[in-house]
């Protein structure tokens, strides 16, 4: 038997609209997002795609994304897990600013490297930022050096890996339909894993929102298909093309 | 220290909007509702009560009340439990039939013998019943010998102090505030439970929709302040008068 993992990026957020760099930061979804988790949740019950476990982030906006495409797929009722690991990027002293604004700042070499590099971390947040929010009681038990300060993606796959070991892999082996509603960065990282993605090609990689990528896996967990399917192709790749031209706006 | 137990009734559902017995029929929240379980996640923040953790039936009007009271008292990344031992009691072959047409059907004494008695249940539901759906997903673990046909509140005080004592119990001993989101019924059970509350006592007793009542608990789980505290007592007062004269319209 083979397992099926299905990854799924939140919808639009209200930072997403604004152009703004999220990462920890946690943005509700936009009207646009909840229709996008909606949709979501119609994809999977056209494509006969029943979750039977669900994973999250420990960030609003997929945990909304989540719940909104299982009750529409009256799924509701699986059991939830959640975690920090599946978080998006930590975006560092970007968090907050504006994508345009930075891009003007920095140059567009920086701020490709910033958004795109496999290993380079935006400069790491300061304690005094306003967004910094070291107090936030879902991270409580973190101690403090196992806390992200700025995040590449490389440190994404780092602190991912071990969730998806420990806790996603479990469930697959049980032969359960897995859903994974995360980010753009941390699916990311999911899919470079999966796919034996090299450093350089992963670059080049965009999720596109609220569209189920569908990963059939095999016996060692391998991908049947590389790269697996969306459940709605043609959106999938308007998407993408939309992602890529972010922050030139 | 003491534990801190919250338990939330769900807002009010489509059909107890149009006065129909519900049971395990996965009936939605109303806007209404909608309303209240915001109203109750308020309730937690104005009263500085942050669940650590939240337990649920399998039933979407309690999952959603849930997480709307949760979003709306930031607490939406807390971890998830759900189990059908929380659901509302079976109501067998009343599920879907009009409050007030059974009344006048079998008259007011065997009426409030189903509606309120604590030993005796309905009749139970029929295979062909088109509320048995018996080839629901959320219980196939379930063999049919453990799968309700009807209950009484005895029963269900049966199948749900199993979860109490195991899933329950053991998050209060860790000291975390615990969140419980079910039903009228299954609230009854566990509150008889707690107060030590007689057979005939329990009758008349009834919890209102989406105002969390608290109960601080000793060493030993007991009660601190025996039926807990209402964190909005006068509307809980008027909505228990509300629910008294149900079916009398």
């Amino acid at each position: 038997m083979t397992a099926q993992l299905i990854l799924l990026r939140h919808g639009e957020s209200a930072w997403n609209a604004k152009n703004l760099f999220t990462g920890w930061v946690d943005v509700d979804l936009n009207d646009k997002g909840a229709a996008e988790a909606e949709r979501g949740g119609e994809l999977l019950v056209e494509n006969g795609l029943l979750p039977d476990v669900v994973h999250t982030s420990l960030l609003r906006r997929a945990i909304r994304t989540s719940q909104i495409a299982l009750d529409r797929a009256d799924r509701h009722w699986i059991p939830v897990k959640r975690s920090w690991r599946l978080n998006e990027r930590h975006y560092g002293a970007l968090q907050g600013k504006d994508k345009a604004a930075t891009l003007a700042e920095f140059g567009e070499q920086q701020f490709m490297i910033w958004r795109r590099s496999y290993d380079v971390p935006p400069p790491p947040i300061a304690d005094d930022d306003e967004f910094a929010n070291f107090a936030d009681p879902r991270y409580a038990d973190l101690p403090p050096e196992a806390r992200p300060r700025t995040e590449c993606l490389k440190d994404v796959l780092a602190r991912a890996l071990p969730y998806w070991y420990d806790q996603i892999v479990p469930d697959l082996r049980l032969g359960r339909t897995v859903l994974v509603a995360a980010h753009g960065n941390s699916l990311r990282a999911i899919v470079k894993h999966l796919d034996r993605m090299s450093d350089e090609a992963v670059v080049g990689l965009n999720i596109p929102t609220g569209i189920p990528l569908l990963y059939e896996l095999d016996e060692d967990l391998a991908p049947v298909t590389a790269g697996g399917r969306y459940l709605d192709p043609e959106a999938a790749a308007a998407s993408i093309e939309a992602v890529k031209n972010q922050g030139k706006k």
